[in-house]
């Protein structure tokens, strides 16, 4: 199965081996290389006999008709039922790997690609979404397009989204249009409803590897938010100015992310800074202006939530007011970005997902249905973000996870092996059909 | 007279209010912007009856005649007299202000302008150089023209510098090419004499102001030191990656900087970072490298080194072994990019700049000499670097400060007022004289 190589043609990059597939990624999102494997997505799923269509996110919806298409409906109103959806995401990280977001979209084709060989009819539309954006890498809200769909984020705040990179930075819209993916469908829960959300993912955590599990049904999601934090000071000359005449805003930030890193891991909070950005950025000018990223993630959203206002909040406002003893004071401004509370997936998906999960398993084992239950971790929860979380607001949701080499991920050297990846499709498909009897 | 405005056609930039001459200053060494300011000095020159030549470091030697050129050598060789120079730069900081370096060019011209409408002969010749970036703003080594003239950096290291921002960096000679200011002149002071180098600078720093002095004679410039450093840790998801097992290089850096600028301060030496990239650069991707600029200083050079050598090395290393408790191990390198011993500038050129000091202010306070004696601030020593540090190892040399307002440069309101930039170029031109005179 071709799952994941056919893919690669479009954004290769950071090559770190000789093998054909031994490179990353760097595929941000709405580039024209995010643009060549769109334009791909839509002729593969056009070619397995889907309906395809483009909503106002860019959001690409592939849509395999059900039986009950056909069948008047249980209301009268004549409207087909919603599908039952495998979604992930086809952008990457500047620097990512080839199996984040692009297992679950390529997942989720082959299964079409299985029900149409087979010949197998569904009683719900089936279909595939590849979401726009997921990663927040280029535009800086992680799964923006789910949370437009999930009524979360107003259409409005995300399509003026600006890129990370630069100074005069594209807007989302822009370069939407630019790549010809506005597309005319309203990017919403009521106007494109799912039956249900499946996303298969690499795990991108350690947890699986280590003990031995081939496949992970995930319960939920932990929570996290992220912030631009930006510190305002005043521009003077390093070898001139005293310390006690300086409002330097670098040394300020340096002294907040000091602080949030080390109460972070005190309280088992995560605290990681991405983006980082230095203004004027001369050698001998002290900075007058920093601005940078927080990625603050917990598994409880009220301790996070504490974490902020009671801990970092007060602690960067007094830090600004007063660097170092006697220098002069700098401000602080804080813009919160994403902010995804802890999620729990629907009991019935994850269901789902088990069983399948077991009866891949099982056959693979040849019965041995004892091998097959230690190959399964339950309960998972995700470190990382998915759309799956948004869904999960508005529809049964689950994921599945698959083992990541070494906890790797958001690196070119991620790797999830040829086996682990078909196995996942699997129980993807298993899950799905499963859902669809149900 | 025009000292300052007549330049802020080419480079103005960073409006700070509605006055004409209310902006600052970017005009980074050989942009577009230099080469214009550049070929109108050029134009300016020669209409003085100038000759100018360019050395392969760009720098621009503009010379009007004495009255020993035409006299026999002592030595018979019949080589003229070197000159006597006023220099200083014509290039700023990105976000920088009008007076920096500028100052000192426009008074030395200004010189020139006097010494031809009255008729003035000078037994030397007498001349103004325009070093190439001295700010070190866009090739990362301040004055790294005139250490080239003063045989302290090679040629060839200085035309491969590369431009700080911007990954395709462009080199030193690409631009000097690009621009039409790759001489063919040696930049030697062996082929490029001086009898002396005299710079009129602003103070940069707030000491005339809070003592109320109009003139600083600068006995000598502090020691400092530039570094890039690079911390190398590993790619990882933010959201998946527990801390025990990041090697993060950017909480490596911060640490790291937090240390230098709180031991710093304790051991009286100036730590300051202007310049900090990350890559990749993305929200959720724990930085797998960093790079900054130290810029460290300090009265003593050895004091400087002792620093650098016993407490940053050694700490950096064990940082970076062991960013946190249990977390993996990243590596740092050190690249040194600019070495400036403290320096003492010459007993006689600095008693010229004394006299003369006194004669002018004497002449503006009608004959007071106590109230004269009292304006001048004696053996000041400089907190940045000046080309003058470099000639000072190769030739008599000293400095004329004049006040900054509130200390501040490096800084798009960097103020000087016209009153003290004209004292400050009467003193220069009086201290050539006086100098060439004995
Ligand atoms: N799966 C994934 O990498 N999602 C991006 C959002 C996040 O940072 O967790
Ligand atoms: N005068 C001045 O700003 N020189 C630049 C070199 C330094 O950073 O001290």
């Amino acid at each position: 199965k071709n799952i994941h190589d056919t893919c690669s043609q479009f954004g290769a990059a950071h090559r770190w081996g000789p093998g054909e597939n031994e490179t990353g990624m760097n595929r941000l999102a709405l580039t024209d290389a995010d643009k060549a494997v769109r334009d791909w997505f839509v002729k593969e799923a056009k070619g397995l006999g889907c309906e395809v269509e483009v909503d106002d996110m860019g959001n690409i919806w592939a849509i395999r008709g059900g039986v009950s298409d056909s069948r008047p409906t249980q209301d009268g109103s004549g409207k087909r039922l919603p599908p039952v959806i495998m979604g992930s995401h086809l952008d990457t990280q500047p620097r990512g790997g080839r199996y984040d977001g692009v297992l679950g979209v390529m997942a989720g084709l082959e299964a079409l690609r299985v029900l149409k060989e087979r010949d197998i009819k569904t009683w719900r539309p089936v279909g595939v979404v590849c979401w726009t954006n997921e990663e927040g890498a280029r535009f800086p809200v992680s799964m923006v397009s789910s949370g437009v769909w999930a009524g979360e984020i107003p259409l409005g705040k995300a399509h003026s989204l600006k890129e990370v990179a630069g100074q005069e930075g594209k807007t989302m819209m822009e370069e939407l249009e630019r790549i010809g993916y506005l597309g005319d469908k309203k990017c919403s829960y009521e106007e494109m409803p799912m039956a249900a959300h499946f996303e298969l993912h690499i795990e991108q955590g350690p947890v699986l590897e280590a003990k031995g599990k081939k496949v992970g049904v995930v319960r939920g999601s932990q929570a996290y938010k992220w912030f631009t934090v930006e510190v305002v000071g005043k521009e003077a000359h390093t070898g001139t100015t005293p310390y006690a005449q300086r409002a330097d805003a670098f040394m300020a930030a340096n002294s907040m992310i000091h602080y949030a890193r080390w109460t972070g891991e005190e309280q088992d909070v995560l605290v990681s800074v991405g983006v980082f950005q230095v203004f004027p950025g001369s050698v001998n000018t002290i900075p007058g202006r920093v601005k940078f990223s927080l990625d603050i993630r917990s598994s409880s959203t009220d301790k996070l939530a504490q974490f902020v206002e009671r801990h970092l909040r007060p602690k960067f406002d007094s830090i600004a007011k007063n660097v170092g003893a006697n220098s002069q004071p700098c401000s602080v401004t804080w813009q919160e970005d994403t902010n995804s509370p802890a999620q729990l997936f629907d009991e019935g998906c994850c269901q789902a997902v088990k069983v399948s999960a077991l009866s891949v398993l099982a056959a693979e084992c040849q019965g041995n249905m004892e091998k097959a239950v230690g190959l399964v971790k339950y309960n998972m929860v995700s470190g990382a973000g998915h759309d799956s979380v948004h869904t999960a607001k508005r529809c049964p949701t689950s994921m599945i996870f698959v083992p990541s080499k070494g906890g790797l991920s958001h690196h070119p050297e991620e790797f999830t092996s040829e086996e682990d990846c078909v196995r996942g499709a699997q129980v993807l498909l298993e899950s799905v059909l499963r859902f669809d009897r149900e």
